[in-house]
């Protein structure tokens, strides 16, 4: 029933980019769906970033995220060649903290959407969820997993709080 | 094959959303996607905006967008009670120019993702492609539409530069 | 006279808020003011989140303060539920240095409003002013009690005035 | 049981506040608390706001609000004469669109809250209610009453949706 | 000695750049520089605007100019597959101001530059002098213009001043 | 005991700044003050700008008042050359509503002040007043003039305040 | 010939302020300007500062320079109960990098201006400068040595770039 | 063939600014094109600035670039003066994150374009390539080389992306 191929393609600009964007990869794996990651850049590497693109569908994947920072022009250009969900992280930049690439992948024009995330690693990680939340449609194991991941963040947020009313706030250490 | 009851539900928080928000319609319209759309505001309405979010999937809805200004919860809050997709769309504020929708809905927390579109109406047109593109998983017949589709954004953009360059920028009226 | 449980509610959406939050805690301490302190999400723990906010003015709670960053819908989706006073802080974030959570708390729509306070530990603190405020409507005994405090922070800086002008602005080691 | 004199006390520094601050006018009215409502400045009549802030609490008023733009000093330059809690409307400006109002109002220092609402007329509206809501925790009447208050918003919102929902979306004027 | 074919290209990613754009295609037309113009989106016409980037250098083009609003890629996009000097425009948006533009345009990374100019008109005008100032580097007569522009300007300002001296700030009228 | 020639140079950057930039005109007239008015760029007529600036001191000139907008360096080129007090307003801009000319004239380096005012009207305004405070260091009259201004200014705010108290904020029109 | 008594009054906030507002200090200390420094809190000594503000120029003191961060009232504050010239220093801050506290000093109404400086320590050395440069009306004596510092700057540049010209980039260390 | 002299002119605001600065240089350096590079500033320095960017022209220079921070008006100031081809590089600032330089280089007003590079290092870098393709449209050498150039940008990103699929995400270190 599970297809051997990859589902979901990870891409980054550049190799800067995996600290943030692992999270992504290994929300992934936390719900065995296969996926392949790569480093391509939309101003370095134009050629081979629509290439992956254009491609990507018919080689079975189903959702597409890309992580870029600064101009972030990465998310956009790969949206304007594939008709794939594409998912797009803006990472944290040391000069505008991010701002400018949130900017540069959610203000896309009409006609060509991006679904943008939260700037670093908590967009990563999101972006890997959100995968998984498209590919559910079509996998009611997928649908029970994630149901399950919603139980498990709200019981880990319990017991902290529990753990919180037993030692009292001074004690605690998180 | 198509199922008869919607497949999106579209929700707002106030009903001066809805000249943005109908974008979402109207492109769901042009897929020929069976939506609802519904009023229901985070803030003022919150009992029934979470009993409509935690029973959406239950009723065969696959995709959720949510649209909201200024504080802008309506997303996140639909989000942290479902494992469906959510898309949110920032309005335009008075003050803020939608900077702080932008932020309210884009900034989730990891574990729960809302897939952010642009600030107002093309986010709004947006939210519906991207739609569409989540429920073309599970559908030849929409993956076609969108192939289309896109092909007809680039004919149209083509049609216009051929007509500026036979008239004249001095000439050309948009 | 003084009420055996606690008045005041303190909520942080992650416990590492709390370094932060504590802030409002101590603050509540040094007016003897009793309260409650729980870690609950509203993207996280969402059920738990409502339940507490519905139930607190039922079991003796009088205000309720929230701190959370990000999209920090937190306050908000509290002040949805209960009509008592809740009061927010943001919480300073690594990328957009807290101005996300600013936006997400004090840009709440008419009729559901949250007071908020500055960004991170001066806003913490500040919580449990306000809440003390608040309180001090009914109690002399915090009004005398704000009153010294205010005359206490007065005193604080002519002492440190004092002091610069003996030993030199040079000498000066704060 | 009701005090003859007001319980709040309206503030604005410049009469081309009114058309914003009446909001909290209005929402007091709505809720039969008594108010009192002035023009003075942080920075043009600085005696006089100070006199006026510091004489406050001991002719019964409970609650400051004060709204103003720009530099916005008028909510804590009460704050810093004043133990009544103090609440802040930052106004919309020509050039920077509130944020300076916002940062103004918002980010004070330790010691010294002042209970920020959003920018503009929501902003004065909620003022109105956060101040029955404090006002409420000695009134049994205003509590109710803030419950039916939010049962109206909720219920405005239910015959929108409703209204939506009879007519569709291409009918509907708002 | 001036070559027949055109030498800067101006590419706009919709037609309703065009009245900010035709600023640059009039300065170039007061310079007596030969251009082409034509509209091509980064995100809706991908693959023509490519071409027509990848082949400007060899058909004569020596400047690319091109104006975008919003994600704003079309710039960089043609950046990343020539060696042309590339000029960007960032126009201004309805909901950002132009600042989302101009973090798309002027933010990109090493290895790809993009000229920014300023928001809207002023930058469109600017990027026709700029492509005139690359250009001079190889005629005389070019950089003999821009030295008779630059008198203009000056000789310009200097007539305001003294029609202002004259006639007194209460009756000039601009 | 006053002088004949003009004790205040007002400079701006543009004509079209002068709607605002003669709201600094009025105030110095209210004073008495003479001042001279022109108009000289810092980008079109660099020549006459440094001429202008370098020469005012020699001329009687005792303080500078420049007004610029967008990159905004009118004011820091004129204090660049003279160590006459300069003082820069801001004017409101187009696309940037001021925050661009606000930061390129008031993040001045060490050593080479320049005394920012508000963005816009209410800068052009004080920008006059500031002048005055400087000269009236040298004069008995103004520094009385400027007493006598402060009292209206705070009685202007009281009767509007008495007029509000009167006729109640239903009727009142401003 | 010069006064026994300052003529410059330095307040802070905070004494944490004092790294940064030394430096106005500094600068006088080298043009020999006799000065006194306080810290006094707009918020939490509001008397004293409003007091100290008052009795200034009745002490001989013809400038005031104030800095402060965050809410930042300050300056305004003492521009409101005097008519010496006021000089702001914004201070930087932890969450909103300063802005918050630029904003809240720059933007003064109409009618009270507070000349404003960069934010942080350029901000209070050209507090100090701006001091002078009031004080040099007066003072022959002063306006050479303001002349000599400005020759003095430019030397100090014109070394380093002799320097940087000598040994080269690769081996300047600054 | 290759001229002996400078073709490119290297101006920074202070020695602070090399260590980014001298980016530019090292790609310079790669490309083989001979530049001089010298410490000028706007403010502290206007004299010689100008001077150097008057006299640029006329020995040789083709494209000026100038890297300055805060107030950045280096760029500006040289655009001013001379008809060459500027290039501005924003610094990053402590306060402001280099919005400050950002806004002050990239908002030049209609005739006086400077061309705005990303701030901080990827712009310094930026600024070379820029140059280097301004001078390129007279040399056949500079066009393959730039041509090399931008082939092994594709190259560097693709090995990265050969090393992380070989290696996986878990185990690249960059």
């Amino acid at each position: 029933m599970k297809p051997k191929g990859p589902l979901v393609l990870i891409v980054m600009g550049s190799d800067s980019d995996l600290p943030v964007m692992k999270e992504a990869a290994e929300t992934l794996e936390k719900f065995n769906v296969p996926f392949e990651m790569i480093i391509s850049s939309a101003h370095r590497s134009p050629g081979r970033t629509i290439e992956q693109a254009k491609s990507a569908a018919g080689r079975g994947i189903k959702v597409i995220i890309a992580g870029a920072g600064g101009a972030a022009h990465l998310p956009g250009v790969i949206a304007s060649v594939t008709v794939l969900p594409v998912i797009g992280v803006p990472m944290e930049t040391k000069s505008l903290a991010g701002l400018d690439s949130l900017f540069s992948i959610v203000q896309m024009p009409k006609g060509v959407p991006v679904a943008c995330m939260a700037i670093g690693s908590p967009g990563a990680a999101n972006a890997g969820i959100l995968a998984v939340q498209v590919l559910a449609a079509g996998s009611e194991e997928l649908k029970t997993k994630l149901t399950e991941y919603k139980k498990s963040l709200e019981k880990s947020v319990n017991e902290k709080s529990e753990k919180l009313k037993k030692i009292g706030y001074r004690n605690y250490k998180g």
